[in-house]
């Protein structure tokens, strides 16, 4: 019934991770309806995205591609972070979310993917391999977990303490609590348990300081 | 924080309908990890798109562009179609499920939007010029106003209904009533008083008659 190019664009946006044919159908009527520069714009902008951008090929953020060296990203490339605390996250999008807290003073590694038995995921497609690389040749002394507090993530951060635990490196994870601003009355279970496991002796000074278990 | 490319593909991701920053940037960090010939495809296909495809310009489906004589879409270019039936519908979308029911053999009119004063769509908004001239000139005898039943395709059915009333056609809506297969139980009242009002004769040679009120 569709005329064949519309049909074949359709059937390219549902490659796209969650969009399945009627949003990809919505896509499509959506840019053959609307001015013709969008959907030029963005045909543009895919078509070059290659060329100009790049995973990092030390951590797995995102780079501009060098025809000079390896890519690497702007983290990578900056001087001033520092490289003895290396932080472990699942995809970049977390990376860019613990950036805006503005807290994180090392570097990354991206493992792009979590342990998922169910979805095909195994030990073998962790990148252990470079992750003990980086800790044996970039001086670091702290590698930070800091996968989801889910399944896959907990399943991943624990296996991939094993894999570094020969080396000489602490090993950490978030911390786990309540939210900031959230209400005590809608916090889960887990999330009150590992608060309370969790909790921070107030000292006089206001400052505050660990219990050690 | 994203190179300015990622960040842009990213932007032009969020103007498709229902797409927000965060969907945006997993479409573009997905297509970054994929293979690069998933972003080259879909780039030349949307820079293609509206050199190949147009809407159609007497009915608003989509046709191929053509260089001799207007765009004309399969439908209205298919001689066995009923032309004496005219199915106007809200979207493209729409017109693609009632082709699917293989009920209509008719042409179409997709008015591509909806009465909605929220939205700013008026009534001059709606092609009632383009509606009345199809009546007048391509032998229409009747017009199916099959907008949705909701509060905006009530709307633009009854407003369309008066602006072609005083020409000498039959105006027509879809059925409303149960869906098949589905449960009384969990119809809305409002489904349930319309399959009331418009019930059927069943008569005894088990062929089925319209009672007419």
């Amino acid at each position: 019934m569709l005329p064949e190019e519309l049909f074949r664009l359709s059937q390219r946006f549902s490659r796209l991770p969650g969009v399945g044919e009627k949003t990809a159908l919505r896509y499509a009527m959506f840019l053959l309806l609307a001015d013709p520069a969008i959907a030029r714009g963005l045909g543009q902008e895919l078509i070059a995205l290659h060329d100009n951008v790049t995973p990092c090929e030390r951590c797995g953020y995102v780079a501009r591609r060098s025809t000079e060296g390896p890519s690497l990203c702007a983290i990578c490339s900056d001087h001033r972070r520092d490289p003895s605390l290396l932080c472990v996250v699942a995809r970049v999008q977390d990376l860019l979310a613990i950036e805006r807290s503005g807290a994180m003073r090392g570097r990354y590694h991206v493992l792009g993917k979590l342990l998922s038995p169910l979805e095909g995921v195994h030990a073998s497609d962790l990148p252990i391999a470079s992750i003990r690389s980086r800790i044996q040749n970039e001086g670091i002394r702290e590698v930070l977990l800091a996968t989801p507090p889910t399944v896959d993530g907990e399943a991943s951060a624990l296996f991939i303490a094993q894999e570094i635990g020969d080396l000489e490196v602490r090993i950490s994870r978030l911390a786990s609590g309540v939210p900031h601003g959230g209400d005590l009355e809608f916090a889960d279970q887990i999330t009150l348990g590992r608060a309370i496991d969790g909790r921070h002796q107030v000292v006089h000074d206001f400052s505050e300081k660990v219990v050690s278990k």
